[in-house]
């Protein structure tokens, strides 16, 4: 029989009940054991007809026109940095493209975006030694769920709560979160803040943030020496599942983080951090410490894509339009079934990423247990709480919102979202 | 300009120089951009015919005979502790064909082996508050040099000193190293040991540890209550790339680690750890919360060797002969050459993986210096300072050693190994 062993501080802090955890697992298990799930839950993409075309002709091509390149990418360990030449290929199109003074010594691939902050966070804040404590400062919650639990260190976070402009168009119940430049002044003076991140568009909410905040929000680190962190999973340029005209940002004092995943390629668990020099260095480090090496097929498979620039004219033509039709119809049938059920309710403004974020303005249980019972009718979601870590007050909306992907079968979203207006309207005070 | 930015005590820890990530930056560089170097550093195996051909017809099908199961792999997030079909297709194959109780709970999927070591090691070892800190001990030193910088916690390894076998056979000049039991018992009652970890065969020296010698671990391992760790990278079942009869060794207190890498797949970073329900349970937490989800790629190539068990067979019909007839060859260089120039050497036994382990018994150098010296001369070998981390006295051995990977081409393996020995006659006393 085997015993019971007793894990260190560390492995008790990364095992214990968290929500990312629980969202992988649902995730996958509707994704494979348990397909009659109607799953609004998880980060999934969609399967974009197109996209998928493109993924199986490349590798068509690698397998059967490119000589030994396929054997290569199979057998062969890339430099922890990644594979040199495609290292090389996308600083080029970085400066090509958009002007940024972005070397191949500014880059460093992960083993995917969630590894990457593994990686950034740990390394820029935690214990400094002396009793010194570094914090990462979100300038807005709700913000990504999967950053929560990745400290080392406890209470790595600290986050700001955002103003809400409601209703931003009184017809459609919209609403948009707004940095507080005040909160995140006032939390830069209060803490000891190693560096600030955001993800643009925002996971969970579909917020962009303005290029107005991103400018500030730069200033400000600038100003305190620290970097700005920006999560372009579903962003700018690529791969572009935005539905503003937000523009790309960079300055030599951002760390930006840039996904394979939602141009259909999660399951190569590839990402890119750009970053200066000595921070791009330290991430390699990292992933020879910690991994020995990254997944070499993603980088493969778009390779050619980075060389001749392709790849950042598939959000435009592709993602984008796909994306933003869904987005638009979904919209729709929250609204249409919200109002037949009498729910008072607000949705966030969808301006990218693929999920819709719902507030319920009269729930009278948590979005937790809601969560639970739209479990129980069969629906997936990822209830609102998660995403609102770091807060040094509570906030009564953090148990009122959910986030729905919208990327899924349109039919089953559209009888998911009735079950949720359903479900919501039950639990309406 | 970007500013000086300071890293946290572990992003220090994680980026300071460290043997695996010079090891994994000669070995990147020398695989793209530097094609010119005699190559015998690094662990990459070798491109095996037989093997790339059987990769090349499993994507092919899985490109063209299996209807979506390609789009599938690469747009949907396998659940944190991998695919559930692989997943219990491989607990079903340990169960069937060696009789271990072996469930789909007691496994969990890694990116890589080097990610599953990270994950044992500080969940089990490292900071336990309130002062304790426990360690993993090492049997044998030396041991896999990507161990070395893997704690979170400082100190992380305690490791003994073997025995040596020499001769073993006078005229060959073969030795081995033999656990040093005294000294394992010494270690387990002076340190408090969470667990212990060897790998079988042993990166670096080509050593397997007999059955006799695990077993015997093993049974110190229970009557501690800690866990015994066998890292199979190259060992059994699978890839088996182990030239003795080493039996494959299980028992419910026993964590074993397999990985694709040395199937001629290290670039799709996939690995399994099969241990007790709830390590097996917080490993996948890890991958949750550190990564998201692990790589499909490898899952899906193997996943119908591992239904019909093919994949044991790929070891016994293929990779061993293989390397086996290779590590002779070279052996036989090695000893051509280094009495041709009158080095004083012994050559460990070579017993599985691919590596031959060289002690020049006269050396008036390091091995770190004597690197320098070969890379100079176009060739990259390891220096064994690296493998004989955790020492608690230091140990004149350890400058004495080290290590060829024999899987590249015949020719520039030669080469390589008559440079060694003309430096190495250079550098003797």
């Amino acid at each position: 029989m085997p015993m019971p062993y007793s894990f260190s501080r560390l492995g008790q802090k990364l095992t214990a009940p968290s929500g990312i955890v629980g969202l992988m697992d649902d995730l996958g298990r509707a994704m494979t054991v348990e397909p009659d799930m109607y799953m609004l839950g998880g980060g999934n993409p969609a399967a974009v007809p197109e996209m998928q075309a493109l993924w199986r002709e490349r590798m068509a091509k690698l397998l059967h026109e490119e000589g030994e390149a396929f054997d290569r990418m199979l057998v062969n360990y890339d430099p922890p940095q990644g594979q040199p030449q495609f290292v090389r290929a996308l600083a080029g199109l970085l400066r090509r493209e958009f002007g940024w003074a972005v070397d191949p010594d500014n880059i460093a691939v992960t083993n995917g975006g969630q590894t990457a902050f593994f990686f950034l966070f740990n390394l820029l804040a935690g214990d400094f030694g002396g009793g010194r404590h570094r914090k990462i400062l979100l300038p807005l919650a709700p913000e990504y769920i999967g950053y929560a639990d990745q400290g080392v260190d406890d209470r790595l976070f600290v986050s700001c709560q955002p103003h809400i402009d409601w209703p931003l168009t009184q017809a459609a119940r919209i609403f948009k979160y707004r940095v507080d430049f005040d909160a995140v002044e006032t939390a830069l003076r209060d803490e000891d803040i190693a560096a600030m991140a955001v993800s643009r568009p925002t996971n969970p909410t579909g917020n962009v943030l303005t290029d107005d905040e991103v400018e500030r929000l730069a200033g400000l680190a600038e100003a305190r020496g620290i970097p700005l962190i920006i999560d372009n999973a579903y962003g700018a340029p690529f791969p572009g599942v935005i539905f503003t005209d937000a523009r790309p940002f960079w300055t030599p004092n951002t760390i930006l983080t840039f996904s394979l995943s939602k141009l259909g390629l999660p399951g190569t668990r590839t990402a890119f951090v750009v970053a200066p020099r000595e921070i791009a260095s330290a991430v390699s480090s990292m992933t020879a410490i910690i991994g020995l090496a990254n997944g070499n097929i993603g980088q493969r498979l778009v390779h050619p894509f980075v060389e001749n620039g392709r790849l950042l004219e598939l959000g435009r033509t592709i993602l984008r339009p796909f994306y933003e039709s869904r987005g638009r119809q979904t919209q729709k049938w929250v609204h249409e079934f919200m109002v037949e059920k009498g729910v008072d309710y607000g949705l966030h403004a969808s301006e990218g990423a693929f999920f819709h974020w719902i507030w319920f303005r009269k729930l009278k249980v948590t979005t937790g247990e809601l969560y639970e019972r739209l479990k129980r009718r069969k629906v997936l979601v990822v209830p609102g709480e998660y995403f609102f870590f770091g807060l040094r007050e509570d906030w009564a909306h953090r148990h009122e919102c959910i986030r729905v992907n919208f990327s899924g079968p349109p039919n089953a979203v559209r009888e998911g979202l009735r079950l949720i207006a359903d479900e919501a309207a039950q639990c309406q005070e």
